[in-house]
């Protein structure tokens, strides 16, 4: 499809998630059955230690999605009192836990706590989130192990969506662990170009122009407007900023950029669906070297 | 000295390691004598497994420094025929030697066997040169770890010239596990606005001409000439490729860069006496550490 996406001329593609999710979904959860069937039933636990609202709607949307393909989901709330002691105790324990696959430490964290530091707690096989620095310096050097969920889904958007990425140009604007740093390392993989930007970057429009395949992921509104996306940018908005009205926007003006980029991803929609079913899979592929 | 290399005009400062490498080499000399005196005698241990006489040189080269510094420098010398299964044991004993301090696996290494790979064996906290995913993915998250001895020599190179970083635009060529990856790593972590280009970046010129900072890592002769650099740039040249003569030369023509970036590493006499400079660095504060 890249030949149709770059020479899109004024339309911009909506590069969904929905159908890729469900696909994902779809295989998780005939391999949940076989799991299962075989005596190991898949499970997924999600240790959470904060009482911010929106983490809880986000991980009771997880449990949700887990339920639905046949994985079992453990939501272990230590509160928002919780010691880093306390939570990497528990991790621990999950990790030593034989019947436990997957293992997800959620954010925020209460405060003292950092998600580098406690993720070395998760036993590297359970890493399905690609937290523990194992994971991501594993990555880095380019061996197998879990990538981050979110980064993941990015890449497999775009493979879903057929943008070629070897030669290039690539820019990631923010740097986070999480996100901006994994996306970077899995663009430079595939050959592309890579660049990264962040908020020291001076004049952000003059990287982002020149874009064949812009990602963004910092957490602002309207970070990314008309004079930042070149004709012909494929733009994929991991932003997820809740509005007041109750719903969920990116950092991309979605009407600005609409017109003048060969594809954008919508948001809700586009990067979270996949992202959660890539936690899953991680989970189900878990589940089954355990019991290999 | 900013200010200075930046308003330079057409002389090109040459950005010599050798003054840098000298004070660092001072004040390894101070506290291995210290540790020594203290009962803790530092010992770096270098593992190699190939005939390959450059390596041979540069092997010879670590231990004459480490003996002027008065750190012990074992060559544990596997031979071409080294099995992975052997190299990790030999990695394995010496982690597990307290009276050893900086454990380097030197490269090349025999076929089938990779660094990525063996060097898991390297216990973290004496990976003097970096090379365990772990101290990648420590690296990769804002952790304390011990950084690749090339990569950690560029951003002091930088630092004792007085080069700037936040903010500013940072080139990187090359994308290697040991020295183009880690130095882009340590470019964004200080502020840098970074690309990584390989052999499959199109244009590389374009890539490369607005860099405020370019470091460059592939080892090919001439790869960097007067098209690749603007004016005001500072070039840090990590090549080092054998000469008909004997000698070294850089992947920066010297003589079509002269002239028009504001600073220069010279190949010999740059980057290379601060890697090994800051290996034995590496290796008396894991020794302080262990004795601590």
């Amino acid at each position: 499809m890249t030949g149709q996406l770059v020479s899109s001329g004024p339309t911009t593609a909506v590069l969904s998630g929905a159908g890729l999710a469900r696909e994902i979904r779809a295989g998780v959860t005939r391999t949940a059955a076989e799991l299962t069937e075989a005596g190991t039933p898949p499970r997924l636990a999600v240790v959470v230690a904060t009482d911010d609202e929106s983490t809880a709607w986000y991980v009771r949307s997880i449990a949700k999605a887990a339920a639905k393909t046949g994985i079992r989901c453990d939501v272990v709330d230590l509160g928002a009192e919780a010691t880093p002691e306390r939570i990497r105790g528990e991790l621990a324990g999950l990790s030593a836990d034989a019947s436990v696959h997957g293992i997800m430490l959620q954010t925020p964290l209460p405060s003292g706590a950092t998600v580098e530091d406690l993720a070395a707690s998760i036993a590297p096989e359970k890493d399905v989130d690609g937290a523990n620095p194992v994971s991501l310096g594993r990555l880095s050097a380019g061996l197998p192990a879990f990538v981050p969920a979110t980064a993941a889904a990015v890449l497999e958007l775009l493979d879903h969506h057929g943008i070629a990425l070897p030669g290039r140009r690539a820019v990631v604007v923010g740097r986070s662990n999480v996100v901006g740093k994994p996306v970077a390392q899995l663009l430079l993989r595939r050959d592309a170009t890579v660049t990264v930007c962040h908020r020291h970057t001076r004049d952000l429009a003059a990287h982002t122009h020149p874009a064949d395949v812009l990602v963004v992921a910092v957490g602002r509104i309207g970070l990314i407007g008309a004079e930042h996306v070149g004709p012909g940018a494929v733009v994929i908005d991991v932003g997820t900023n809740p509005t007041a009205d109750g719903g969920l926007v990116g950092d991309v003006d979605e009407i600005e950029v609409t017109g003048l980029a060969a594809g954008l991803t919508p948001v809700p929609g586009g990067v979270g669906p996949v992202t959660t079913a890539l936690l899953l899979r991680h989970t189900v592929e878990s589940a089954w070297r355990s019991s290999a």
